[in-house]
């Protein structure tokens, strides 16, 4: 198999290169057919790169000065950063096929604004969404849109759903996901019309899809649709309600197990089974935004975020250009709107 | 004191007189200066009445045999329940000042269309909402709409503000409560416009409040506003989503537990702190949903809930009732806008 070559802001994030270069180096001990473009101060980089000597042999440093600030507004990024930041510069990669994807921690407005500039929304795509994987009691659902937009009428909803079903094909390996549309209440009377509409039109839609109707937010997690659906505010609002809730939850356990001296011990008896646990709430493992409907892969690591969750952005990076995503989703979207025009004109 | 009457919609939710009367019961054993109005069918709520002659003694039940139906749509129960079901009966009971509050697990839409109807709006407010109480690491906040309407302009997320802080200074006994708006990002420019309107208005209007500014779904758990504020749509989302994360987290927790014999003992050992946990996390225990800005107390329990759940809803409704919410939340929206005409006219 031919290698893949991943672009790195390494500028993007609290951190900078000290994380995104020993990121780099982890993902690499578990996929030794990636290669890395660094893109940022050379001066920075350099040094990160010299503990890490496999990841030097397989990485090529694109030097600039110019870092978008972590709250720069994205019209202000575009304006300071285009053509020369190493977030533009890093997408460029893409562009130009130096690279099959971008993994950045930089400013999320930023980022897509820039990646809207560089590399241009798939044809017959209206906006672009940010989706996430969302671990479910199964295993693992596609949540779109958490928030690149700030409203979605019901035609981007349901390019959402065809998007969004596009990526758990490639992701997921299934033919036809199950595809729910959140909502307040599984009643059909319920919810904003543009909901209602785009219910109207998954439901007819000669999509490859099961549609399942309206789902509430309390099942998101329960592996009922392997794809929701929903405007960027509310998913975003439901993203983060979700991880501040297993935040506290984690803070209630912990303060429960240090509460007497039967419970420490039973805590550490149980630490295995605690670290099971531990390991499969960790936001880290599932670190990253995933922009959909662009003519190339970019993936939006949190800011903050250490070496092993900037890791995990670059995995899913990495898996998401070894399975074709941006090719299977342009001829999904070219596929339906096909279909449409053969039925409009029948 | 003078003795609070509560009255009871016995007909409301899955279970109807079998869960309602034995949670009275309970309730009462907790506040003996507690009085019923059971409202439903006589034939039904008599035989669970014997079991219980503490409540008998201090209940008084009112028949009919009309139910709304769970199902039912808002339009459809006003239709057929208005004057003669057990929610609008128990709703009358408010209205005439026989009781003190209503409690019922009844559909949500019927009961807030009877309750607007039968109840009236307070004066000054333009739409009533819905709020939970909602847990959080250092206590409790209040979190509005939760889901009586779809949408808010900033002039309702104002009156959200407003009485939720009503709520607030009622219930936590706290003279300025921070008021919080739900949004998906913290810095101004962010969000949706009737969201930024609103912002404006309160960082400037004369309320007994200190605004907070904007947040985000993950901290509303982490008690860094007393109140927050959204529309009825995304404050239905996270609090489900929320509910939902709590579940999940709970399954792993108790996969975890039995996945090995050390798990296992230690999960005995500490069965204690797992009780403690279990019981902050039991969603019968933050049951009930508060109508705000109606002209009486209305309490909306799950309709799926047991006794122990129900109960708690019933404990609500009595606070409420205590603390005098209704009086204060007028005399707070009256002054608001009094302040607003002077400003006015100045």
């Amino acid at each position: 198999m031919a290698p893949i070559t991943i672009a790195l802001d390494a500028m993007g994030g609290d951190h900078g290169p000290s994380v995104v270069v020993p990121a780099a180096a982890l993902a690499l001990i578990r996929h030794p057919d990636m290669r890395f473009i660094l893109v940022g101060d050379q001066s920075r980089i350099e040094p990160e790169l010299g503990t890490h000597p496999a990841l030097a042999a397989k990485s090529e440093i694109v030097h600039t000065d110019v870092a978008v600030a972590m709250d720069a507004k994205p019209s202000q990024a575009l304006r300071r950063g285009r053509w020369k930041s190493s977030m533009w510069l890093a997408l460029e990669a893409v562009r130009d096929k130096r690279a099959a994807a971008v993994v950045s921690a930089g400013n999320t407005g930023a980022l897509m604004a820039m990646a809207k500039f560089c590399l241009k929304t798939i044809i017959g795509v209206d906006r672009p969404a940010i989706a996430v994987i969302w671990p479910t009691v199964e295993a693992e659902c596609i949540v779109l849109d958490v928030g690149a937009n700030v409203g979605a009428d019901s035609r981007q909803l349901v390019e959402f759903a065809l998007m969004g079903a596009s990526l758990a094909r490639a992701l997921f390996g299934m033919e036809k996901p199950t595809v729910g549309l959140l909502n307040i209440g599984v009643e059909e009377v319920k919810g904003v019309e543009q909901i209602k509409e785009a219910a109207a039109v998954l439901k007819e839609a000669p999509l490859p899809i099961r549609f399942h109707g309206f789902v509430e937010g309390d099942v998101i997690g329960h592996g009922i649709a392997d794809v929701v659906v929903t405007d960027g505010f509310t998913g975003n609002i439901a993203l983060k309600t979700a991880e501040g809730t297993a935040r506290q939850i984690a803070a209630y356990l912990r303060a429960a197990m240090r509460r007497s001296l039967l419970a420490r011990v039973g805590a550490v008896l149980a630490q295995g089974a605690f670290g099971a646990l531990k390991e499969k709430m960790d936001p880290r493992q599932l670190n990253g935004g995933i922009f959909l409907g662009l003519n190339g892969i970019v993936v939006k690591s949190h800011g903050g975020t250490d070496a092993t969750g900037f890791a995990c952005a670059i995995d899913l990076a990495y898996d998401m250009a070894s399975n074709g995503v941006v090719e299977r989703l342009a001829s999904d979207v070219a596929g339906f709107h096909a279909k449409l025009e053969l039925e409009g004109a029948a």
